[in-house]
């Protein structure tokens, strides 16, 4: 992992030992009937040493999703040249790439969070998180210099609340079909389409309270090119060069 | 309310007298404090009543969902003449019309999820379960005909899971901004701009895989009609007249 410094991966990482463990005695013995004694046990690990990295069993099942969602933040800040959306879509495939790239453990988590409502609601309460700081990124972003401009904020904000929902249902119904069918290859091309389509429609979206229109221009060849200029801003209602 | 017998409302309703007294509860002692023997106490029930209506003290905070949940899809099933979005739209303005119906509880459950983490994951899990029965109804609208065709109803199931997150996600920030102010008079037009800015960001989007342009066709006085309605097909990337 990248972020881990590099002497640590020569040691066996503890809490991915744990992780190991949890998962093989959660499909070998059911979720219910796996005990935290049972995971120390099998992990060789003390119980102290356990609750030094998740709270509960619980836990155990999303530990990577703090660091996950760090890293997607941290990639975002990386990316401002991008158009907002596409921006986020990018941020977003790296979780993607996380699952992806350990599929048992994505499968056999899958297939947990299924049988398990507790699991179910941390699931979703985790993409929530998501959600929440996508939105916050993407109403910086669209508001841009209007920022403090109250409506034009209030605009941005739903704009962005929308936008970063329509990021992470593409993302969420993407993966879903890949753990559907046993983690298959076609993953990453699913995505990559999934989340073009989000940006064509998001990226070209009429601005609230517009409508989207074709407009012919007939331009005379005597015009000035500063006319010319003057008559397309107008048409398009647009006060000022930019 | 509209689905209650007329007959019914002449008894006060047992379970609105549990919810109204929970409520009160909630507000006076906090939420923790509250046993479910206060409840039934200051509501003049027997405990045995209160678990014929609730499962659980949580239960009591959201004991619409299931009831709200069922007349939205029942409003979806009356709106098939209009676009998918626009009724996905129209049927999610019930929820928000419920909250609005009654805003001093709303307000109450609104302090309450955001201070009880345990209430919080329900209401999220809660807004899950409208976005799944979204995303099967836009999934049946968007396949139309070529529901027999795994390629099509695969792309029809990726742009309702990304539209029904959409339509969720704006009536989430509208309603949220309509708690935080305390429940104001602007709520409506608030949801109809934000309902008015997805529809058109949906209803307007480019098919996956298309890009969109504008073309200017050229029409020579001596074209025969069909033979620029096929250029147009064409230049569409349309196979048929449909």
């Amino acid at each position: 992992m990248v972020l881990r410094p590099a002497g640590a991966l020569k040691e066996p990482d503890v809490s991915e030992r744990v992780v190991a463990a949890a998962f093989e005695l959660f499909a070998a013995d059911g979720y219910e009937a796996t005990t935290v004694e049972a995971i120390t046990q099998r992990a060789g690990v003390a119980r102290r040493t356990f609750f030094r990295y998740f709270r509960s069993k619980d836990d155990v099942i999303f530990p990577d999703h703090e660091e996950l969602l760090g890293r997607a933040l941290d990639r975002l800040a990386e990316l401002d040249d991008r158009p907002p959306v596409a921006a986020v879509c990018a941020a977003t495939a790296l979780v993607f790439e996380h699952y992806v790239g350990t599929p048992d453990r994505s499968l056999e988590r899958y297939r947990l969070t299924r049988a398990v409502p507790a699991l179910r609601a941390r699931e979703i309460a985790s993409v929530h998180s998501y959600h929440r700081a996508f939105t916050r990124y993407l109403t910086e972003r669209f508001a841009g210099a209007d920022r403090a401009e109250a409506a034009l904020w209030a605009e941005a904000a739903l704009r962005a609340e929308v936008a970063a929902g329509a990021v992470i249902a593409a993302h969420n119904q993407v993966l879903r079909e890949w753990l559907r069918h046993g983690g298959d290859e076609r993953g990453r091309d699913a995505l990559e389409a999934a989340f073009g389509y989000v940006c064509r429609t998001f990226e070209k979206a009429p601005r609230k309270g517009r409508t989207q229109e074709a407009v012919v221009v007939v331009v005379r060849t005597d015009d000035s090119a500063d006319a010319v200029a003057t008559r397309i801003r107008r048409l398009l209602g647009e006060a000022s060069a930019n």
